[in-house]
């Protein structure tokens, strides 16, 4: 090939995109369904946006330039700033806030399995409430799209809070709280080895460097798991009053979406500005990359326009979310809709199936031609091969008697069809169809 | 504001994005009726792409830049270089494909009324035939699309064809052709005596200049204005050649789509790959500029693959379609959902509310709350003003009775409905505000 597509980014054909947008349906239903209105924000932004807010990893993957005008800006590498910068510019806007978005995102990492460097994000936040209820609505937002697209007890939910890990960091003496996330973000990618190595620089000894590890390894039902916490660390008030919300969190989420989440101190997620629920839900049998992760962010709007709006959202990549449905048989390439052919052996022929074509469009049913004027044979090869339920034949017979053939192309059967009943044959044949279709 | 979003650039809040989503998913379901399917490509390619194919004014307005690998890259300044990189990739397609995609789309231009630095664009493509039914086709689909959007008659389909503009320049001698479209294309932009002065350089001499200048003035009805052109030209036999067939091609477009094109020899499009019918959309009231244009491009495929493959596709832009549905009223910014609001009194009142929300959700109503613990009286207040049709009420009380109140925002009424005749409840509400809505 002469040209090529760059590297890490993908070529989505009918046969992937026809499904992506599927989803994309449904996750926007679902959205609605709840309240969440959408929004879209520019693919470019000042990469001002990202500075100090987003952590210094992410900052390192983002395709940046100066563009002509002398500006530093970056193709979005998360939504989250964005929208921050929208709410923070609106005063007028009646809370709670509900937005959801499906941008693009872009982030210049090494391609590999579930990573690309362009990829497609469900978004939604929810601005205004902070409470237990608030992280439950949108944990059962992310669930409830999931479940409507077939995932249903597919994944599990894994929960955990900010606070909390600050908490238990500070009481085993941790400096650098921020650093020590970043090491434990990225348990799951690194050795344990390589894991202990780095996490003794901020820990000071290996005793805690265990301690940490043990929690971190440890995951399970969030009941279970908050009171073996509750025992563990039973004189830390700090650590007992995060531990009641977060037992809240899950009773809520239970209540909403009928799973029962699991605890999992390895969730902290990458980005600095989480300041209480962090959650991650991933593959029920651990095959991939997590699906989607989010959290609270109560104190990034502050740092936009000076005033707290407590906050809470998460993201979800395309890129999981496909492998997902395709390995439990959701990812449907075509869907049930009605098929038709026109096939026109004159040019008044031509004429009948433009006049047939918009009528049958405007049923719901697809209808295509090959254009080609090629002979009755060939078109009816093409139309057999395409798929299509019923061809609609016109010639210069046809033009004389105002009429239309049509063949159903399953049993055989032909009829003639006079143009002023078409929109009654219609009607009726497409009764007759979907039940086929269906059955 | 410490943030501001780039200039040329839009944020789209829901009472915009809301709507704009809708004319995307209605201009969909209209492409997939004509049996297009949905494809998408990466945002940046390699600036090669657009070298020597598109046009030096384009090249020149893109978003380009060296990525970290040392890539010359750009953001997307059109789309159809990436559909004809997808089509030449693949050789198992069977003819015609028939693709459309919703992009974004840059350009380093001065933003003005009606242009804007990023936008979505719809585009559509049909690669295999060539022929007047392929081009009829392609424009009955834009012209379906903005009438299925509440513009019929709102709009002109303005057509000409770069064969009929070439044949003219050679006989009159012009010889830099490609210079004179990119002249002609900015007629609509220049005044007059600017438009004389860079055609002078072109044509050789004024009457040329005057002779073209004429044509390119006159626009009315295409089988009026081909008679006239014919009688021009009479000796001409490559414009007659032409002539006849955007006579044939005029018809098929009235016979598809009842609207009578216009003939107008200043559509030359920007793009320099165009090599046959060519045509623009525009505000029949000639307020905006144009909706959306496209042409048919059969040479491009060799330049990528060697082989030729006959294309025919258009491009629209978001936001003269926006402009135009706002201007005629039909840019609605909500649409008739039914409206839930939930209000709990106690935590056992809140988890009542959950299931409730999960059942209206699933049975297509909107369902919020403001998630706050506020007063009953607060809350319904909310309910109020969300512009809600139902509140549903829990509370200790429809804890114990395993039920939930039920009040009727506009009539005041209210009942207690137990959970488990919930559904039919709501089965038969959803009926009666349907109604009520819609009258």
């Amino acid at each position: 090939m002469k040209y090529e597509r760059l590297r890490g980014f993908r070529d989505l054909y009918p046969e992937d995109m026809e499904p992506k947008d599927r989803f994309f349906e449904q996750a926007k239903k679902v959205a609605r369904s709840f309240g969440y209105a959408m929004i879209d924000y520019p693919s470019i932004e000042s990469i001002e946006l990202y500075l100090d807010k987003s952590g210094e990893e992410l900052v390192g993957q983002t395709f940046s330039f100066t563009d002509k005008g002398g500006r530093n800006v970056t193709l979005l590498p998360e939504a989250t700033p964005s929208v921050m910068r929208m709410l923070t510019s609106r005063k007028d806007l009646p809370r709670p806030v509900r937005w959801f978005g499906i941008p693009k995102i872009w982030r210049y990492e090494e391609p590999q399995s579930g990573r690309v460097r362009e990829h497609f994000q469900f978004n939604a936040d929810l601005f205004g409430p902070n409470s237990p209820a608030a992280d439950a609505e949108i944990i059962a937002l992310a669930s409830d799209i999931l479940d409507s697209c077939g995932l249903r007890n597919r994944f599990h939910i894994r929960l955990n809070n900010r606070k909390l890990m600050d908490a238990i960091l500070e009481s085993i003496n941790v400096k650098d709280v921020p650093k020590a996330f970043s090491i434990i973000d990225r348990f799951h990618k690194i050795d344990v080895e390589e894991f202990r190595a780095s996490f003794l620089a901020v820990a000071g000894n290996k005793d805690n460097v265990e301690k940490v590890l043990e929690l971190i390894r440890e995951k399970g039902e969030a009941d279970a798991m908050l009171e073996k916490i509750e025992e563990s660390f039973k004189d830390v008030e700090k650590i007992n009053e995060v531990l009641r919300n977060l037992k809240q969190t899950a009773n809520l989420i239970s209540d909403y979406t009928g799973y029962t989440p699991y605890l999992d101190l390895s969730v902290v997620r990458g980005l600095s500005y989480y300041t209480g629920t962090v959650f991650e839900f991933s593959d029920a049998e651990g095959q991939f990359r997590s699906i989607l992760g989010g959290g609270r962010y109560d104190n990034l709007a502050e740092n936009f326009s000076g005033t707290e709006i407590p906050a809470v959202g998460f993201g979800m990549g395309d890129v999981v979310v496909e492998l997902m449905m395709k390995k439990y048989g959701k990812w449907e390439t075509s869907v049930d809709a009605i098929k038709s052919y026109l096939v026109s052996t004159s040019q008044s022929g031509a004429e009948i199936c433009m006049k047939v074509a918009k009528t049958l469009r405007e049923s719901g049913i697809v209808a295509t031609s090959d254009l080609s004027g090629r002979s009755i044979t060939n078109q009816m090869k093409s139309a057999s091969s395409s798929g299509a339920h019923l061809a609609f034949i016109a010639g210069d017979r046809e033009s004389e008697s105002n009429s239309v053939t049509v063949k159903d192309m399953a049993t055989g059967s032909q009829t003639s069809v006079p143009l002023e009943s078409l929109d009654s044959y219609i009607f009726s044949k497409i009764g007759e169809l979907r039940q086929r279709i269906s059955t």
